[in-house]
C-alpha cells in the first residue's frame, strides 16, 4: 500500500480536519503545549498505513513532541506559561497497578492510554498526536526539556531516545561491558550514543558497510558487518548485551550467537511474529531474548536530564508539514539520518 | 525412522560390542564405577537415531549413571571403595575457561566432554555412556548420592533432576511465586516436584486433562490445562516463571502470555528451531525467554544433597537391558512415568 495515498484517503472521508482537531478543555491537572517539533516515527507510519489492524480513522499520529506551555490548570505545580515541554507516547494509565505503582506506565496492567488512536473521554472518542499545533494532557505525563538542548533534536527523545535508553539502563549498561546496537536507523542511532555515554564498548552491527563510518561518529567503537560471516564468528560468544532495533522480521539466531553466556538480547524494533528461533541457541549459554517498550515517566525524565548533562539529542531532518508524504517514502527506505522531525510552525 | 531397528542395525556394523567396550585404566585421579542402574534420556534416542547428525556409531548411551566404586587411583581423595557414586551428562571440561571457574561446566566455553558420544583420547576414540557395567571418570565429575535415596529412583536426577533443579535455581524460585511446569514427562515430573520443594505455588501446564490428579500427587497446586482458552487467559500474567519442558518444536505464544512483568519462561526440553515467536509477546511486559542445559557439578551436588534432604527421588520404571528397545518406543509415546531405568544387573 502507497503509505501517501493511504494517508491522505482516508483523512478525507473524515469530516475532521486532522490538523484542526479540537483538544479538550484544559483540566485542573492539565498542561496545554503549543507544540514546535514532532518527531516522525515508523510507529506513525504503521498507523497510517493500519498495519496492525488497529487503526482509526482520522488518525492524527506523533507521539515525540515538544513545544511550549500556554496554559495551565489551576493545580499544576510542575510547569509555569512558557516552560519547554514535551509528550512522549502515553498520556494517562491507571496508576492504580503494581506496574503503575513502580513506575512502569509503560506496562500498565489495564493499558495506557496512548498519546493517539487510544479510547479517550475526551472530544473526538480518542486521542490524537502531535501532527498538530495544540495538545492538552495531565501534567504527570509531561516532561521538561532540559534547557541546554536544541528542542528539534530533542523531539525524539521522547520516543526513540527513552526506547533504547530504558532497556540500557534496566540491563545496569556501563563500563567494561561489551553492547551490540544492531541496526542503525531513528532507534539505533540512539542506542549507540547512550551505549556509548554509559560507558560501554559500543559496537555497531549492521549488514551495511557503509554505515561504519557514521556509527563510529555516533560513538561507536567498533562496526561489526552481520552479513561477515568470519567476522560475526570471531564475536561469537563476545558480547554482555545486544540492542535489536531492526523494525522487521528477521531471524534472531546469529545475534543470539554473539552473547556471553547468561547475557541478553533485547528487542525493540520489530513488534511482529518471527520466522524462526532455534531453542538451542538460548539453552547452551543459558541466553535470554528480551523485549522492552517505551519507558516509565520518572525514567523519561531521567533519560532527558541524562540528555541535558551529557548532550544528547537525536540527529534529525527538519521538514514541513507539507513533506510529511514524501518523509514517510523516504522512511520506508530508511532514506533519512537519523529521524524527520515535523516543524509545526509550518501548519 | 524406527528406532528399534535403528539402534540395533547401527550397533551390528560395527565389530566393538557395545556393551563389552573396554573403558580406560584407572589413573591417579580416577574413580571406576561398577554400574547399578542407569536412567534412559530422551537425548539418549535422538542420539541413537542420530535426530542431531552428530552420533557417532557405535554409542553407548546413558547419562544417570548410579553404582558402587570398585577402583580409585591413588590420588582419589573424594571417594573410598564401595561408595554410592553417581555421573550425570558430562566426564570432563576445559577448568580454566570463565564459565568452568565459575562452577558452570555445563557452559564450558571450550565444550564440556559429555558422557558419551564425545572426543576423548580413551580406547576406542571417544566416550561411551551408562547402558553398560562400568565407567571411569576423573573424580571432578563424580557425584556422591546421599544415602537414604533408593538408587534406581536417584539415576534420573542425574539429567532430569538437574536440568529441571538448576533453572528455578537460578531464578531463584521460593515461596509467594507462582510458578509454571509446562508438560509432565521424564523432566516435568521433578520439575513439579523441585517447584512444590522450593516452596512455590506449583501449577502444571498441559494438554492432557487426565494428567491432573498426578500433577497433583507430585505436588503440583493447581493443573492448568492449556488447551482451554478460557482458563489459559485468566491465567494471562500471573506467573512468576515458567519452566517449558515440552521435548518437541511448539508455540511460544500462549505461555509468554501466561507471565508477569519482567518474568521469565525457560525452555529445557526443546533444543531445536521453533516454528515461531511473537516479539510482541516479549515487548509488552519486557518478557524473557531463556534455555538452560543440566547444572554444574557443584550444583548438581547441591541438588543431590536437597534431594536427600527432602527425600526426593523419580518416578520410575525399572527395566532390563533387553527390554531397552520396547522401552524407547514407549518413551516416544510418552508411555511411561516417568522415566525408564535399565537394572544394568540384567547385562
Amino acid at each position: 500500500m502507497n503509505p501517501i495515498k493511504s494517508f491522505a484517503s482516508h483523512q478525507e472521508k473524515h469530516p475532521l480536519e486532522p490538523f484542526e482537531i479540537q483538544r479538550r478543555n484544559v483540566g485542573p491537572k492539565d498542561v496545554k503545549i503549543q507544540i514546535e517539533y514532532c518527531g516522525v516515527c515508523h510507529t506513525d507510519l504503521h498507523f497510517v498505513n493500519n498495519d496492525w489492524k488497529i487503526t482509526e480513522y482520522p488518525v492524527v499520529p506523533g507521539h515525540e513532541i515538544v513545544g511550549r506551555v500556554t496554559d495551565l490548570g489551576s493545580e499544576v505545580n510542575k510547569f509555569s506559561l512558557g516552560d519547554l515541554a514535551a509528550i512522549g507516547c502515553m498520556i494517562n494509565s491507571c496508576g492504580n497497578c503494581k506496574s503503575c505503582m513502580e513506575g512502569m506506565e509503560q506496562y500498565c496492567l489495564n493499558g495506557f492510554t496512548a498519546t493517539y488512536n487510544s479510547p479517550t473521554q475526551d472530544y473526538g472518542g480518542r486521542t490524537f498526536g502531535g501532527y498538530s499545533q495544540v495538545i492538552v494532557a495531565n501534567e504527570s505525563f509531561v516532561l521538561h526539556i532540559p534547557d541546554n538542548l536544541e528542542i528539534q533534536g530533542a523531539a525524539p527523545l521522547l520516543c526513540a531516545g527513552i526506547t533504547t535508553y530504558s532497556p540500557l539502563k534496566h540491563w545496569n549498561i556501563g563500563p567494561k561491558m561489551k553492547v551490540g546496537i544492531v541496526g542503525l536507523g531513528g532507534l539505533g542511532h540512539m542506542g549507540v550514543k547512550f551505549a556509548h555515554a554509559l560507558g560501554a564498548h559500543t559496537v555497531m552491527i549492521t549488514t551495511s558497510p557503509h554505515k561504519a563510518e557514521d556509527a563510529k561518529s555516533l560513538g561507536a567503537d567498533d562496526v561489526l558487518i552481520s552479513s561477515d560471516a568470519n567476522a560475526m564468528k570471531k564475536e561469537n560468544g563476545e558480547f554482555d548485551f545486544i540492542l535489536n532495533t531492526i523494525p522487521v522480521n528477521h531471524s534472531l539466531d546469529k545475534y543470539l550467537d554473539l552473547l556471553k553466556v547468561d547475557a541478553t538480547m533485547c528487542i525493540v524494533g520489530a513488534i511482529e511474529p518471527l520466522d524462526s528461533l532455534n531453542a538451542a541457541q538460548l539453552l547452551f549459554g543459558r541466553k535470554n531474548l528480551s523485549g522492552s517498550i517505551i519507558g516509565g515517566i520518572k525514567e523519561t525524565q531521567e533519560m532527558l536530564d541524562f540528555c541535558g548533562t551529557k548532550k544528547i539529542i537525536s540527529d534529525v531532518e527538519v521538514i514541513n508539514i507539507n513533506q510529511i508524504n514524501e518523509a514517510f517514502k523516504r522512511l520506508v527506505k530508511s532514506d533519512v539520518k537519523y529521524r524527520f522531525v515535523i516543524n509545526m510552525n509550518s501548519i
